[in-house]
């Protein structure tokens, strides 16, 4: 971290600003320059706060020389790293396509588009059981009946199950559940982080609503931080003043500006993230061509009569053909 | 809510949403217009899901003619709500100076600031025990010591504590806490909400980091849905590209938008809302100004020394300056 | 255009306001619903102002029922445009590969550049004579010696040139420009949108700055509507928060919505929609994947002593690689 | 400007770069650090390219140490400019009460409006007569009639007159009117902010549509370094995600944020800063709390048949209401 003092700044405040950041177990390296002094400080600077020696009234700048995440940085692990679950990967070569319904919704649907979505090559089923929504008078999932519901379209499939957990008092009801998924709302609930860091399971952690990238670094440090290095990041779109034609501005530029920071696989949610289904292909396609390492699709039987999101659902058959073409943009990318 | 069809969506079609809707339980009047035809639906439309009629391929626009929240809606509440807490309210013409530090330190710090803003005229003391940090190796807060603290600080000075609940497993040490703050992280922890609407405590829900004002309404209906009508609103800036000079952008014009849509009080956080303390008085003056029912301001009794926000906080004496002009705009607005 | 008037607004009133709609020559139908009046709206509703009507009292909500732009309306013109300059065309399912530097800076490197990017797979030449640039004290452009020697380059690799026209006064030293670009700080400038109207040169405009797509589409409408066909819409990033490790947020959602809102070609920027080089490739790559019908690439010889934006131009053998991918991802899109 | 190089830098890199740095007339001071390199560079580097160092493979970060604008800083101009226009002014402790019309309609309306307004207390009086409407289709305003229609109201009431100039070829119409406006979509329109540059005409520049604070100041130092020193910048609203009940956010923050960096008065208008009545006098009123030198308020003698904009206009009454208000607030400011 390098600070530099504003132009006049008094030998005492100078000295006590030093001693104070030696005090915080900080190496201090004094430049004296002709109109400016310049401090570097040296040591284990990620739990420095930034903005407090920012607000010191002798500091003209802070600038953070070093990355504030250390787990996740690839600075300190090079390789990819490969998330397993069963015969599935992703990461490190290895593609995840996860696809299924917005919602769980009873057992013949999860278990026909289980089957569908695994036809046309989707490696993982996704559903949602705890449906976070706006207001409180909506759909607010199955719950505990919708997980029971997943394991028997796992059972009948062989397909692991992402879903998502809201309320890390229902922890033990995700024991079978083979990635559990923390949504866009979560992604800064850092007790539920924390605990997420205690378990071993793969953790599917979305950007937030309007999250930065190293937002999102930081809630997966949480985790890591915790003891679990299982993480798998989701972009999802982001909150901007465009939202006339699209739910949400998809950030693809975060895939490989996420893949040169970090060494944890990067997917993307091009359902959610732009909320309409003639849209989910040409963003899917993209995302491929961006370098992520798999795809989150939602897929419905009926998309018209879905409990929630049928707007951005595609039918098993539309998402047959789009996979085709994501297996082909694949291949032209390795070629 | 008012449904537009496509010019040339087919008879059967048209029908076929017709019954849909009224097996919804909801009156369909049909507009048969020259070249749209337009369904007026009549009954509970707030949980009609518009994104899913508006997917359907035979619709045009749909249009919500009735808002999405009912019970923090002012057109079935004209009055303002007031919430009180001992002698102290807010809202209904009762202002809410809450003052206090981003984090309890110690027993010495929370009780010196706590003399020092009643004396001010503060007729509330924040502080945080929990603290939502976005860095795990940042200092998280004293946890239920420092809620310990409060109360001694409450003790000392008869003020009722504001403080902030992270963990609803942490509920029970919040029961002699006034009123329990719902931050921007949290806004749309939706298991949270319902859980906070289970209590009569005063619960103060801050708007989302990049909420709208939308969501933050309906975060407050999921905690009035759940039987708790004591419900501070909470404007506290939002995420835009004006990043260099703030740290969020302080959205003034939430209060009159909220007093016009909402009986709940409305109060202002100018410290988190701007980032910078020489921010925080003329952003204070400019929400009484606006019509705010309230303001949270940090004040540490040495803010380049606090252990968090402390470019944001005033020193004791600047928040009595501040505090003398807040109620003299408070005066010229009555006069 | 539909109409919903408030409950309980006077039969007065709302007699008046369809008076005053049927001067617009507007033809108006009105249904009364149980609780709300629904006003139709018939004719060129193009030129109602909605906000205005909806700011009257008795309004509840105005809908946009037909889009308010017209030529450039895929609807009344559902084939794709082409646009085409000597033998190199965009659109239409022709794909323009538009490369050169930031700023032409001399004929040495200008023709350099233009021969390098030809040999890699280019149709079109870019290069800025005439530089929008934040600062007054940056360098501005070499004005009408660019774009001579840009002619220069032309002249040797027979590529059409593209380059920026800033202030309309100097139209006229355009005239052996191919294509004119209309930059993000002119999007919305309707007056030099009108004068560009009146000549037959194709057109590329950017989206603004941070302007919409509807901005977009109207200011694209602008120029159809004052007589010129020949429109090239191009994504070039727009404003967000997230600006650490971008310096715009590529919106490629915008490539698919464009092309169903309109029948215009659409080109991306990866280049300013990035801002750094090691994100050009993965971000091109990702808009041909989108669907869209052409890239505007910055390719300097020398990166590091470019006159600007050096550090998002990629070298002559960087973008050879990459148009190498360009062409395989189309294969691939089309296969 | 502090360059801090990467970890293992070469020499020859390193050298290089100092070298380079020297050409650019630069004084350039090492600091070897334990880890890392650090350059401090000393002389004119308003104008050096931070973008192109940070694009550099050798260099880590690179930090202004000082603001990139000269003429309107504070720092070097630390009393407040004031503008003057024949009795009235603005900035230096002086008030500028805005008022008027969104367009000129005819001599009756802008005459009648203009007596009303100077009797509440206006200062100033607007009208536009070239307007910027997003859609061609739309009423795009008197032009030069309009010009002489308010110098008409001028005559009448002896209120000096603020007007929008939109194309810079219009320039000799302006002749007799008081303040130039410069509108949002006009705030990067170089070449016309240096021909206003050669005036002496106070100019009135408005924030970008989505402008930063930096970009508004950078607009503001290229007519102050093309030679005209009578700026009054004005806040305006920016665009955010929030569009739902405001057109735009009007940024108060940027009024103490402006205060503090530069010397030239700031104004607020918080009619196009809202886009409805009901919100313009509650943010009039914050603005003046805020701190502004001066308000722009849109006023109509019939708001709902105003050709543009009614919906944010107050009428005179409401008008006059406000000014009461917004002269009590100044008061209670002072005392």
């Amino acid at each position: 971290m390098i600070a530099v003092l504003k132009h006049g700044a008094s030998p005492e405040r100078t000295e006590h600003l030093i001693n104070w950041l030696k005090e915080q177990n900080l190496g201090v390296q004094v430049s004296q320059g002709e109109s400016h002094t310049v401090l570097g400080l040296i040591g284990d600077t990620a739990n420095v706060d930034m903005e407090m020696i920012q607000s010191l009234d002798i500091v003209e700048t802070v600038t953070r020389v070093s990355d504030p995440f250390k787990a996740v940085n690839r600075k300190f692990h090079p390789d990819d790293s490969t998330i397993r679950v069963g015969e599935a990967a992703i990461g490190g070569g290895h593609f995840g396509l996860i696809a299924g319904p917005c919602s769980v919704e009873n057992e013949a649907q999860i278990t026909y588009v289980a089957n569908r979505v695994k036809q046309a090559g989707a490696n993982f089923l996704r559903g949602g059981a705890f449906k976070p929504r706006t207001s409180p008078y909506d759909f607010q999932g199955l719950g505990a009946e919708g997980i029971r519901l997943l394991l028997e379209a796992k059972k009948a499939t062989g397909l692991p199950i992402v879903t998502e957990l809201m309320d890390i008092r229902n922890i033990d009801l995700f024991q079978d559940v083979d990635v559990i998924q923390v949504g866009a709302r979560n992604t800064q609930n850092f007790d539920m982080l924390k605990e997420l860091g205690k378990t071993k399971k793969p953790i599917l952690l979305k950007r937030g609503l309007a999250g930065t990238i190293k937002e999102l670094l930081m809630s997966a440090e949480y985790i890591m931080a915790s003891g679990n290095e299982n993480v798998i990041l989701c972009e999802r779109g982001i909150r901007t003043y465009e939202s006339t034609y699209t739910r949400n501005t998809l950030d693809l530029s975060a895939v490989p500006v996420l893949k040169n920071l970090t060494h944890l696989p990067v997917v993307v949610d091009p359902s959610h993230g732009t909320g309409h289904t003639y849209l989910v292909e040409p963003m899917a396609l993209a995302a491929v061509a961006a370098g992520a390492d798999g795809l989150m699709i939602e897929v419905h039987n009926d998309p018209t009569h879905a409990l929630c999101d049928g707007a951005q659902s595609q039918t098993p058959d539309e998402f047959a053909a789009t996979a085709r073409k994501i297996f082909r943009i694949r291949e032209a990318m390795q070629g």
